[in-house]
């Protein structure tokens, strides 16, 4: 069964209320549920915690996100890359 | 019961008037009550701070920060990062 | 016979469905299928693999990648560049 | 008497006529005479310097800033920084 | 005789079809032969070599190029400067 | 008599035909004659010279400048900054 064609926006809407990874621009990375977004891309996470693997992981109660400055968005990431069988 | 859809502009809608925490796509941090925005996501500060641990933080009555470099804004932020608890 | 005109959004639909690399502004790349992509070159990718030839390739299983932070897309790339003959 | 909602465009349009400083994406630093500007918060400033701590100083008769690189303006600013109070 | 005006997307236009080089943000360059852009400076070239005077070049047989992400079009261009006569 | 509005666009309509300046995001200056330009900033530029005092300069005979990586247009200049009096 091929799969089904799934635009930006739907695979984001997808992910209202649920768990999402953002990667940014600058190299910063966000766990958190989803509580809206707009066509801009832009964010807001709820229960977020910005992952830092040198300096520790900080919870942040409420966040926007600009859409601009997001690189990556992985739908149910939990920020742990899965390394690929060699 | 289920968390509202809140999109990104009602967000900082609901900010306004009061204490907002911005980081900027360069990594310039600030402080301050936010006066206003617009749909690209440009803000105005009053009462602002800029956060530098090494220089030491500065303080400007009102700023204008283009959307365009907005990486994140947290609402009632200030300017503290909450270590995740171990 | 001269080569015929291709819009860039049109290359892209060409591509639904196929393997595509994509190189981000930041440096990272990735490559996938594309399963969807909008005007402003927003694409969703399954099976994706983030190329990274010093930490390890990384798997994921679908990624949103946002359009404003794309440098270059190879259609059909395997993420493996071509030397020039000399 | 709560502070009156200020937009971005309207806060820049107060300040044509008179002295601003403005920050770059990448770290120039520019004072001068704002002349005008429009929508995407480009920008004509006349007398302009631009403040190189290290280089010096330089002035510009007239310059136009793309609003795109903007990161921060602040009316009336000549550049100097406020230490925060201890 | 006077220069006559000519619009950017008028000057890419007379481009399609022939060589040029195009000098990314991050500061990658390519040559190929230009086969379609948009309104947003999206760019679709083939025969395209990456140029890398370190590492070494490298073909893509078609490529898309986001107009987000170019600095310079430099029509013709074979990757070659021509350094200024003292 | 009070300095009369400029809009970012007019200034850069008043240089269609002269000589130009302009410095990108990343740091590449160029001097030039503006031959056209549109509502993005793109712009078209003749008799190019990239100044670089380290590698020297080298020429262009035809170049698109992308507006969205222009930082800073200056009318007139030719590459030589004013240091302020002291």
């Amino acid at each position: 069964m091929a799969l089904e064609n799934l635009l930006p926006l739907e695979l984001i809407d997808k992910c209202v209320g649920s768990q999402i990874w953002v990667i940014m621009n600058g190299g910063k990375e966000f766990t958190g549920k989803l509580l809206g977004f707009d066509d801009y891309v832009n964010m807001v996470l709820v229960d977020a915690t910005e992952i830092d693997p040198v300096e520790g992981n900080t919870t942040l109660p409420k966040i926007l996100l600009n859409g601009n400055n997001i690189c990556m968005m992985v739908p149910g990431g939990d920020g742990q890359y899965q390394v690929e069988d060699e």
